[in-house]
């Protein structure tokens, strides 16, 4: 199957292999040394020195974990949101308690710095901000370091929460430079890894946050990861074998360093862009702020978007995932993050070069000739 | 390594080779088909015509879900401790401010279902009962049938929670014929499968708890869960991985059935029990009461546990676990749930045999001869 989903992606042999050793205990020495090795090299991709923890769960559990550990009920958060991720952080956080007021930016585009600081300046009673950083409904990419700029500006010392699910370990994200204070990532997205674990970091203010937080929080709480963390240790039982393959993805993705994981998904994502626009495709997002981890296309008038899903899978081994919520039926998403080649991007603009004229669509002269 | 700890437990090959499958699509037909087969599978051994989920997350986060679906804050809890995570289920219900009352039994017995009916009949305002099937940190299995039908004597339509993260799979826990509310387990256990899923039944009582329930939940709101499961999906990004291994377990498991899968553990436990007396060791818990999965131990006089651990790892590539809490340096456990056999508790029995005198410990004349 060619998996192009914005997660979970294709993992690697050796990625695989590890995800099938023999299990270990999770208290014994053997994986004190692996969670050891692990947070140091996630530590080196989310450029931090601060604390950095895996949680068996989803991105979603990580989600819950950044509001649970850091707010209180009642607590004024304002979400910046440009999609489903970005309404689902303030779910989260309404869930638990917080008096949420959601700054919503037009899906597909990204959300304005300004407008951020401008909200902030509106009302000095806020707490934290919550903010995706690549929103995967739309393959949007926010420009995070212009956010947090805008928001430390206007409130040097308020928490900063980032949804960094499907951009750390794909695009630039510098934890400490940027001054983001908790920030988390999923292990199905660029790091090659399958679903299982999420990664996330805290920093001193976090951690000042934590110590006042009242939010309810057992199977979550970062305290206790850190307790446990210092002795090699997860407060439960971890996905251990999900730990196996991240440590060996991470010998690769620390051995290409940080600058060349960006410029591969720079390249390939350029790639994809070229691909389907010439096709004939309109693809949802402005470039400028286009993300290089997803590319959200416009299914073309008259072209049934359930037909060509099912068509790539049955037929082309394909999948590509359809929008969300109100993009449903109306984009499809092709996700190039993590171990994904410019062949396989190739590959499956080929694919959808065959597949659509046979659901109605009329290709371009020239895509048509190639 | 010789892992005999009461989870992670080994696990077969096929299993392993599952793991290592290639990433599909968890919102795809392929996942929906496997989601739908382990389902089926483990509602077949929970002995259950409810619903049954699985979470991505350790029996802990099974603990939190079974909690925060069915409990308000403010909700007088009954919690029957018998050892570690008896008195973490007290701890979670307490975290998300249930009124928690609890029955604690001499760690090492089991609860007496005579003295829980008499707390309810003492205090009618309880809501729930939370109750461990089998307690890992003493190796003692309560009688749940017996607790089950005490309860629902006094009061018959009260909640019952149970956490059967350790035995169900291995030991009998009829959810149905006991009328069990809310019952979970862990891949780890006797699954032999890797850490990373917890299974969940939900009965109708349990449904109409979690329409009343107040308590704040997200991740792990279990009618998110029966709503995608209808569609063979999970809310969020599950562990794949682990459903591709439970998958291949289940069929192994299945085609056992039931009272084979039950015999297995009586027989080896019986093995267990019977070889560590032949080494003049103690067992901590009565033999009316001792757990079919796992063996708690004296930690003989004058054997220094800690060093103990080492050298069975450092020199008999075997890992036993330790006592935990008030137990930690007084008892080790030896976990035989799963795939474990009888050969392999002889050869654990064998090493103890030849490492315990080395750290000073004088066989009796028999097992020194044998």
């Amino acid at each position: 199957m060619n998996l192009r989903s914005p997660g979970p992606t294709p993992c690697p042999d050796d990625v695989l292999q590890a995800m099938g050793h023999q299990m270990i205990h999770h208290r014994s020495p053997a994986f004190a040394e692996i969670i050891r090795r692990v947070t140091d090299g996630l530590k080196q991709l989310f450029e931090t020195q601060h604390d950095v923890f895996c949680l068996s769960a989803s991105g979603t559990g990580a989600m819950e974990a950044m509001t649970v550990n850091t707010l209180s009920p009642g607590d004024r958060v304002l979400v910046v949101s440009i999609g489903v991720f970005g309404d689902r952080f303030a779910t989260v956080a309404k869930t638990y308690g917080a008096d949420v007021t959601k700054i919503d930016f037009e899906w597909g585009t990204a959300a304005d710095p300004e407008a951020v600081a401008q909200a902030l300046q509106q009302d000095a009673s806020y707490k934290a901000v919550c903010v995706t950083h690549n929103e995967t409904s739309t393959g949007v990419t926010n420009d995070i370091e212009a956010i947090a700029a805008a928001v430390r500006r206007v409130r040097p010392d308020i928490l900063l929460l980032v949804d960094a699910i499907s951009s750390l370990g794909s695009l630039r994200c510098r934890v400490d430079a940027w001054d983001l204070d908790v920030v988390a990532t999923g292990s199905q997205k660029g790091w090659m890894v399958p679903p299982g674990l999420a990664m996330v970091s805290v920093s001193p203010r976090g951690w000042q946050a934590y110590e006042r937080s009242t939010m309810p929080r057992f199977y979550f709480d970062l305290g206790k990861a850190r307790d446990f963390l210092a002795k090699g240790q997860t407060p439960w039982t971890p996905a251990i074998s999900i730990f196996f393959a991240l440590d060996v993805a991470l010998k690769t993705l620390v051995a290409e360093g940080i600058d060349g994981i960006v410029a591969r998904h720079q390249r390939i994502a350029d790639a994809c862009r070229r691909g389907v626009k010439s096709l004939g495709l309109e693809l949802l997002a402005d470039e400028r702020s286009a993300s290089n981890t997803v590319t959200a296309v416009k299914v073309p008038d008259g072209v049934d978007w359930p037909k060509l899903y099912r068509l790539l899978q049955d037929e082309y081994d394909t999948l590509i995932e359809g929008g969300q919520g109100p993009l449903a039926g109306k984009i499809f998403r092709i996700g190039h993050l993590g171990w994904v080649s410019e062949q396989d991007i190739t590959a499956t603009i080929d694919t959808l070069r065959a597949a659509l004229p046979r659901l109605g669509y009329k290709l371009p002269e020239a895509a048509a000739a190639s």
